[in-house]
């Protein structure tokens, strides 16, 4: 039998704008389009003009019917609440309802994580982490994100908060100081922040001579220490060889405690290539326990740029069940298998 | 229908010890006995020395054809491969093909793990961890081991190896030398060994008067410390709050990655009762990334210390399956169910 609904809808929530595609089972983006986030004081209007575009984009391929579910990757959403919970620079009160919502106003099963889980699950169904049972996926962005895989399933804990490895202590003492109001997390370091904090300790404590000695120090991004890597400035290269050899470290750390098959990197500083993957690789091997020298790749992820954070929101839409009534409680024995 | 094979057999190999007995579905050890590990310079011998042994204990409680299935606990077990992996003190050569010897000898399905994974099972099962879908059982013995429970589910990674967190780096400069070839292992630190260490070093770095300086500084054991902490004595509490403010500062880093409801201590040191758990309480709040603040408990293991293996062990047998035929390989996905 065909399936009558042959296509999900991937919706990505970032700070800024809001991307959505409907996308069929082999991870085809048949049609997308965004929203900007911050529009709308009030929630329910965006959820107002998210669905109106929704249904525009639906009709403009005829689709109608053919909507199996929406998935949805948002920051600090929770998968097993469907809410987007505290701590999120967004622009409403938190916990903000988001699944619920949209579901009553699209008539259509929503689920929602966050966008590192969503990269995994993305990546599990349509990238390089096709096959692979047990692997760790690490976007380097703004922060440090991860979505684990454990057995064929991702881990989402007690509590849907599983998988912060950004907030990983890797400096114990006289650590950076991170968004999270500790000290020492592995995204100070890690992250596309990070490399241009690491850029700037470099060009103040030293007088190495490099191109980014050019730019108003403050202003000095992940971008511009590539760019200079590039065209072969030392003192850049020396900080994606400090960004990788702190990861590789936390990824050593890291095996020990699922064993993945592979890391996938993704995000920003992953197109930085060899420039990154080498000094990760390098360290990791390095600092591994003797049982699992040689044996976890470190792998680029092979979703494409532009369509990866809809693709991977969209398979999570798979997954979607039809939600409670608005004032029951979801329980997450409800929700919890992937 | 009544279950025809109402007893499982569980196996607890030590290094010195092999104990073994026959528990019913509720935990209820009905009989039990053990032979010396090290007794049989062939692996063989030693099978059949145990298997004779078994099907005596059987025969005691005329249980001859009520036995499900035998879990066994053994270190560097590796649940997928049924074997003895190296790197283990043991006088056989690695690695050792315990599962499919025992059954082929018992002509009963066996399963081993590792000891802490088996006790996580055992806890889960029959312990402090009943109920509970996401829980960390953390071994403090001779070393530190681990088993992680995600979803109801033992983590056993890509290879089985998934959950040694004795061996996380917690101080990546100037840490202490571990039996692993690193530096700045967890257990060299939280283990009954670094305990010891731990007394060493601080009677070495300061006049502090102590009872610990009664004894040959070369012998101090982690129950000589427990007993100068009960005395009252400072520099052996100072001891023990050191040793809890590691081990709470690897708890926080460990509820960032599969965000578990618990940590279950089990072993030796969970002896020392609020001695220990204070200090690592206060320590992991203190870490602690704030959405987890206040939500992850620290417990001690329910299970009784003379029966704790031997039941962990026997959990496993309820998920035995028949073996393959000695020369076939086993494939995970055969076995990867808990």
């Amino acid at each position: 039998m065909i399936n009558s609904k042959p296509y999900v809808i991937g919706i990505d929530m970032g700070g800024t704008n809001t991307v959505f595609g409907i996308v069929d089972a082999r991870g085809v983006v048949l049609a997308s389009n965004s929203i900007k986030t911050r529009k709308h004081s009030n929630f329910n209007d965006y959820i107002d003009e998210l669905s109106f575009e929704l249904n525009r984009l639906i009709a403009s391929i005829d689709a109608q019917e053919k909507i199996f579910g929406i998935g949805v990757g948002a920051p600090n959403a929770n998968y097993f609440t469907g809410k987007i919970e505290d701590g999120v620079n967004l622009p409403w009160p938190t916990p903000i309802p988001f699944a619920q919502l949209l579901s009553d106003k699209m008539k259509l099963p929503v689920a929602i994580t966050n966008d590192a889980n969503a990269a995994a699950i993305g990546e599990m169904t349509y990238g390089a982490a096709r096959g692979l049972k047990d692997f760790i996926m690490i976007t380097l962005g703004t922060g440090v994100g991860s979505g684990i895989v454990v057995n064929g399933q991702l881990v989402y804990g007690h509590d849907g908060f599983a998988g912060e490895l950004g907030h990983v202590i890797v400096k114990r003492n006289n650590g950076r100081l991170c968004g999270c109001g500790r000290t020492g997390c592995l995204e100070t370091y890690c992250s596309a922040t990070g490399v241009a904090r690491t850029a700037r300790e470099y060009l103040e404590m030293s007088d190495t001579p490099s191109l980014l000695r050019e730019l108003p120090i403050d202003e000095i991004t992940s971008k511009d220490v590539y760019d200079a890597a590039i065209a072969g400035d030392k003192l850049a290269k020396a900080v994606f060889d400090y960004t990788g050899q702190v990861l590789g470290e936390a990824l050593a750390d890291f095996t020990v405690f699922t064993s993945p098959e592979a890391f996938v990197i993704f995000g920003g500083l992953a197109k930085a290539g060899d420039l990154i993957l080498k000094p990760i690789r390098e360290s990791m091997e390095k600092n591994m326990l003797s049982i699992w020298k040689g044996k976890v790749q470190v792998i680029l992820s092979e979703l494409k740029e532009a369509d990866a954070a809809v693709l991977g929101a969209s398979a999570l839409g798979w997954e979607a069940k039809p939600m409670a009534a608005p004032e029951a409680t979801i329980a997450p024995e409800a929700t919890a298998t992937v």
